[in-house]
């Protein structure tokens, strides 16, 4: 296959002093993960090329000014853009303004590359809040910042493995406020975005089952309304729009389903809704995704893990499914 | 060993046009288990020669009027007492109030006879909440008929599993009011009766995992307040009283941590929280336990499952597992 036929990925690196650069150097060391996209590194050469102990067949890096330098017949190397910036030092383990700074400003590079169409996708390596709050930026996170780039306003959080897939209706919140978010109009937004992110995946059945907010549901009343009153609702008008949604199912029970093949993708009504069962069947291959954004953006779902950074024991799982996720939604994209 | 040094466990059959016949022939069925206790079962012969079908090993029962005329030493026919009820022939699938209403008197009896000491533990089979309202009783399950008869009020439910436990701060209610029960006062005091069955467990090591209520726990009050106003205060109170808690904990992460052997058991701080976990880890083989109250009772974590009974398709893995946690009890009681 010629090399401009595979979707070109920016990969960041995240906070140099986490384990961005060690997961980066393991994930790009396999060759079947290379060959099935265009790769660019944003991030520091340095701090990658010092992680390649623990990673020894990885690739070399070599720096290049804007993707369109690549050579993307060199399976061998892999272009680097860091940015211009003033890169220090890395300091596994350490929390560092500097670092945080970098790990931001990687990010807005790889966003604007998606947002003019000159990478397909956006995969990050985690960086650390800490650290970018005390460089002086506002933003909790990735998501939000790249939202704010992407000008999306109603987008959600998705955790996304091979086969089980859980996007949530609120998730950075109290669990009064996700109560209150619990609403008909917000869960209706959040399975059109979920069915379109079933359809971008290219998937032939788009069943989307759909998280009471109370113990068995609601059981019929008894404990709590909000599935009478707010999620059938939003259920019913779903299903007048053409979604292939049903519920609200008791969640003690819906992800069994889901493993078994019943559905394609669980809505979740707040966070721990979603994050416990994802991290409990597939706690090293869940891809944290940004759905209702208009360029494709996965992640680990892990964090820096300063506690484990520089020995080379962080485990590249989680990248490389966030590289395949990535590489399956820019085809379907494509085709 | 002597039949006598033996628990003497009560094995209520639930709803006879449930599974209940069908998992309590399968589960008697076994040798090993009938070895490890003495069992009377509560229920309707007639149902369980019915089941008998599914299990060809399982041994015959003969019919008593007390424990007290059990002849322990025969390990091939177990006793049955069935309360001198008018019971119904079997329907499998039927619900049927006359068939609620002997599911109930059976529970009855079995708690009679543990607080009267003629039983030391209860072990329960699935009843039909339906059925038992249209029988006219007005309680919502096994629990809280228990509870009333044994004077408990401050009980909770437990869910173990050979090495996972969760002791809920709530379960039947809205979530709405999860949050509200979410109190310092209660919360200390299910960390007192956590605490108290992994006593009775006879456990070495006692670690309790404390669960926050919000996303990350609350991230240090951006997601929400009850870490620091409610549940840190009750885990300081408990520590201070010689418990081995610790927390609040992410709830998304702590399921994990447990499955690692980093602790005994982990404290819910609603229904969903600790059975959506517990239901992917250990599905087949949870037990429900109540806890806080002066008898042993276990229950299968299942229902009726009136969809498959009579087909003889029940594992009889949670009864199996339930007996197992209440000898365990029982002994630790006992030594």
């Amino acid at each position: 296959m010629h090399g401009n036929d595979r979707p070109l990925l920016a990969l960041t690196m995240g906070d140099i002093n986490g384990v961005g650069p060690e997961i980066l150097a393991k994930a790009l060391a396999m060759p079947d993960l290379r060959r099935q996209a265009r790769m660019i590194v944003v991030g520091d050469p340095a701090s990658y090329d010092q992680s390649r102990g623990c990673a020894p067949d990885a690739p070399r890096l070599y720096r290049v000014e804007r993707p369109e330098d690549a050579d993307w017949d060199d399976l061998d190397r892999i272009p680097v853009l860091d940015g211009g910036l003033e890169i220090p030092p890395r300091h596994p383990g350490r929390l560092e303004p500097a670092a945080g700074r970098c790990a931001v400003e990687w990010v807005k590079l790889a966003t604007r590359l998606a947002l003019e169409k000159r990478a397909d996708a956006v995969v990050t390596a985690p960086l650390n809040k800490e650290a970018i709050h005390r460089a002086g930026y506002r933003y909790p996170g990735h998501t939000e910042l790249i939202a704010e780039m992407a000008g999306a306003r109603d987008y959600r959080l998705g955790l996304f493995s091979h086969n089980m897939r859980v996007v949530h209706n609120s998730t950075h919140c109290s669990l009064r406020q996700a109560i209150e978010l619990a609403n008909a109009p917000r869960i209706l937004s959040t399975l059109r975005i979920a069915a379109t992110a079933l359809d971008r995946l290219g998937l032939e059945k788009r069943r989307i089952a759909v998280c009471g907010l109370n113990p068995h549901a609601g059981e019929g009343g008894a404990f709590g309304r909000e599935e009478i009153d707010e999620i059938a609702p939003a259920i019913r008008e779903g299903v007048r729009a053409g979604l292939d949604c049903s519920g609200p199912y008791p969640a003690d029970t819906i992800y069994n389903r889901m493993q078994a093949g019943d559905f394609e993708l669980v809505v979740a009504m707040y966070h721990d809704q979603g994050h416990a069962p994802m991290k409990l069947i597939a706690m090293d291959e869940t891809v944290n995704v940004t759905v209702g954004i208009p360029i494709i953006r996965t992640s680990v779902d892990h964090g820096t893990a300063f506690d484990i950074a520089g020995t080379g024991k962080a485990r590249p799982n989680s990248l490389r499914a966030a590289i395949e996720l990535a590489v399956r939604f820019a085809r379907a994209d494509a085709g």
